[in-house]
């Protein structure tokens, strides 16, 4: 079983899976096109959240950063007058840390990503999708910035004229997730944000080509007009596209093979879906509690015609 | 008023002098020969304990460290599998990030420091002797280690073969303290390890000089046969030195005229000292309490022939 997963919608159904499925039969593939560095550390937001997630220390109010993480650095830093882009936890601080130590002795990120799984005894199969830096950009009125900063200090509020996944053109797909591809045929397409955080997976060559050859399903992070949390509708509406599940299904539909969005969309004709050569499917997609979350991830399951339940 | 400083015996006699006269009167030019890049950061080890004693937030039970700083990052870095050198507080790295930052931007380490010590609200000035990075480096029989990795990483336990200050012969004194020195006349060599903290402000050019024109006293770190603290006695012998306050006075000699030595000292014979034609006082020279501290600084202004009693 393969997610590609970007934070906040994706983590909350993998840890729906988590509680049908071994961890060690879960692959994550994790966007890295948020990654940037700050305060002289290299961090992969994503990337942390499901390494959290899996650590079992992911705060599960804010679906990012460390439960209980004290931010006594960070405090420090504003009282002499520095504020960080990011504002990192002294744990998580941490974990950016050693993940920088180990690429600037060399490491890919994928194999100090592999560090981290190791040094939390994680038994899932973590990999970021690429190994180059890629990082997005988004364009306002008031010139370029990146998407941390748009998202985080600015709170998403400035107008969005553009905004692209700088490094792309260069960058490859990793080893490792060509590898973890070659092997799994069911590929979910997690809740996240089709622009920042599914997109730049996309993106990167090769890969709409082998999902081609996958049972792939994805999951609307949008209900009606709006998306369920983060900036995606902005950064929709900003590239031209309708906000709406049938604008992300448009996005994917040349290689997924089942469409879900959620029982409350209104908005939605499932027959245009439908139209699509694509199966159209309403599910709760709301993942508000633990039960919920499991609640999708066995609906998805049973799409897969998989029945994980009895190994638990 | 100008002290000389690294840390430990120095900061104490700084605690004293403070007593007696207003910080805004106090220039301490600062050892950064210990110098060195932990964790992604610029650590300047006697920088930063000099800006924490003029901050009121030095822990003074080590004369080291921020009082009360929490080891949040630290300890999950260890829990992974990566031990500091430097074992950094929360509060402590944010001052060093600070510090980093500023330089990245192209400020010196003399600039970054002013910008500190004006973010702590500081009244004294702190100098850090040079904009040229230096740092101490021991050969062991296991081969050459940072001073910092030698002294707290291995307890300095390892033989010392060699130690040299690298980057020493292209280094110069900072403006700000030829600027510092030229409008003062007194200078205190504080109590400091004459070879690792007070030593590489000496191997600057033109310092010996300087302060030949100056009225210099110096207080000797020895008591009898062995430091009051820290590694000055075990570098002494690896130059071949004597390690007595004789040994001390000999290194000083050609700049100071007044040196003091411990009373409980049974090793000196003064007349020695005065036969280099310098003046030997013997005073209490353990600092072990607040008002030990302000008794030697007191002496050490009658020296002077000042009497700052009355400013406070």
């Amino acid at each position: 079983m393969i997610i590609l997963s970007g934070g906040t919608g994706s983590p909350k159904l993998i840890d729906g899976l988590r509680q049908l499925i071994p961890d060690k039969e879960i692959t994550v593939i994790v966007n890295t096109g948020e990654d940037i560095w700050s305060s002289e550390v290299f961090v992969s937001p994503d990337v942390d959240t499901v390494l959290y997630l899996f650590a079992g220390i992911l705060d599960k109010t804010k679906w990012w950063s460390i439960v209980g993480d004290t931010y006594n650095t960070y405090n420090q830093m504003k009282e002499l007058g520095q504020n960080e882009i990011l504002m990192l936890g002294d744990r998580d601080r941490a974990v950016n840390l050693v993940r920088t130590h180990l690429m600037k002795n060399g490491q890919t990120l994928t194999e100090a990503t592999a560090a981290l799984v190791k040094g939390f005894e994680i038994q899932a199969n973590i990999i970021p999708m690429s190994d180059d830096f890629i990082t997005s950009v988004i364009e306002t009125p008031a010139g370029k910035i990146h998407f941390q900063e748009f998202w985080v200090s600015q709170k998403g509020e400035p107008e969005i004229l553009s905004f692209e996944y700088e490094g792309i053109e260069n960058a490859k797909l990793s080893p490792a997730v060509i590898e973890a591809l070659s092997r799994e045929e069911h590929v979910i397409i997690g809740p996240s944000n089709p622009m920042t955080s599914i997109g730049p997976i996309l993106a990167l060559p090769e890969m709409k080509e082998i999902l081609k050859t996958k049972k792939v399903i994805a999951i609307s992070p949008i209900i009606g007009n709006a998306a369920v949390s983060g900036p995606a509708g902005k950064l929709m509406a900003a590239k031209g596209l309708e906000v709406s599940s049938k604008g992300v299904a448009e996005l994917y539909k040349d290689f997924i093979d089942i469409f879900v969005y959620d029982i409350r969309d209104d908005v939605i004709d499932p027959a245009e879906i439908e139209a699509m050569g694509i199966q159209a499917v309403a599910l709760d997609t709301m993942m508000t509690d633990e039960e919920k979350r499991a609640d999708l991830a066995k609906e998805i399951l049973k799409l897969f015609e998989m029945d994980f339940e009895t190994v638990l």
